[in-house]
């Protein structure tokens, strides 16, 4: 069975992806939670993740040890993890791979921390601009592809991708458009997700 | 045929991926370079991607704007752009996505500018952390798959991914491993990264 080592279901949002991605595809799997540290991980998660950082799957002996790449390696075995048609998987790429690499401003300035409640005080530009560039990319798929999901009828990976960001939507109240904001609570109400948020309030790390 | 929108060959560390990928790999494109200007580019990437950001790939209807994104497009149709094994290309991608959301400092302290020779006076400790990591990683891969590119005997996506890395090892001189530095050169002796090259020798924007 895969076995998908996560840190802090609070703070982790790159271990969420593939979480939720396994638990909403029905994908039977172990899950070993390392908490963080204060300070440097590296050492820690080094023991079995090569780059130091989670999520990292593990299947026999085989080690995948980042998110998009898990989606990709998942897809292999579960095709369904991206949507069926060309179209939309290349939509669904493109829109994952844009949040991998970038929303910088939106993963530094508010951190996923599914527990809190907290407005701030005043958002930076460059904020602003992610977010418009986020509600835009939302409704483009949802336009394109019909909904409810972001690249159609059903949960794929794209919608992984975001999940944590609608996490930081409801812990910051941040201001994204009506669409957006009804997706992010399609998002923050399926089954596995209230599921983590459940689980994050046992957690003891903070 | 496909079009690949990249900006300036000197500069565009992210719109080499895809062109040495292509070039390499014998596929047919058209080639469309718009200039960065000096401040921001979004309105005028914007014109022809959707994050305002190159490379952009477009193939008839279908807009690919990420590099990763566009490896996997790419290898709906070539499926040679991932190495054939399923070992190797797991690895290939966990690989690949290290470097699209990783090796921040590098990208940042040691921007691409293919043109220049310069030796920095000193490398902080992070620099020195992330080539640490560089070189482990490439061995990692030119020993588990016996070389001579990442995942084995042919170029693919991955070797693509990091073909940008060369330019900054050559241009800057940094301190990898001998292995390392071995592969860092079979890269710059590609007969299509040397076109590259020469090709930003020709360029007048600087």
């Amino acid at each position: 069975m895969y076995q998908l080592y996560i840190a802090n279901k609070n703070y982790s949002s790159w271990s969420l992806r593939p979480w939720i991605l396994l638990s909403q595809l029905g994908i039977p799997f172990e899950e070993r939670i390392v908490p963080f540290d204060t300070g440097s991980n590296w050492e820690k998660f080094r023991r079995f993740s090569p780059s130091g950082k989670v999520p990292c799957l593990v299947d026999d002996q085989t080690i995948v040890w980042d998110s998009l790449a898990i989606a990709e390696y998942l897809a292999e075995s579960y095709p369904e993890a991206w949507p069926d048609s060309r179209e939309a998987r290349a939509w669904a790429r493109c829109a994952s791979a844009e949040m991998h690499s970038g929303f910088g401003v939106l993963r530094n300035s508010c951190p996923m921390s599914v527990g809190i409640r907290i407005r701030p005080h005043q958002l930076s530009e460059q904020l602003i601009t992610e977010l418009a560039r986020l509600s835009e990319l939302w409704e483009q798929g949802l336009n394109q592809f019909g909904g409810p999901f972001l690249a159609g009828k059903k949960f794929t990976a794209v919608d992984a991708f975001f999940a944590p960001v609608a996490f930081r939507i409801q812990s910051y109240d941040l201001p994204v458009s009506p669409t957006a904001k009804a997706y992010a609570e399609r998002l923050l109400n399926l089954q596995s997700m209230m599921e983590w948020e459940e689980e994050v309030l046992k957690e003891v790390w903070r």
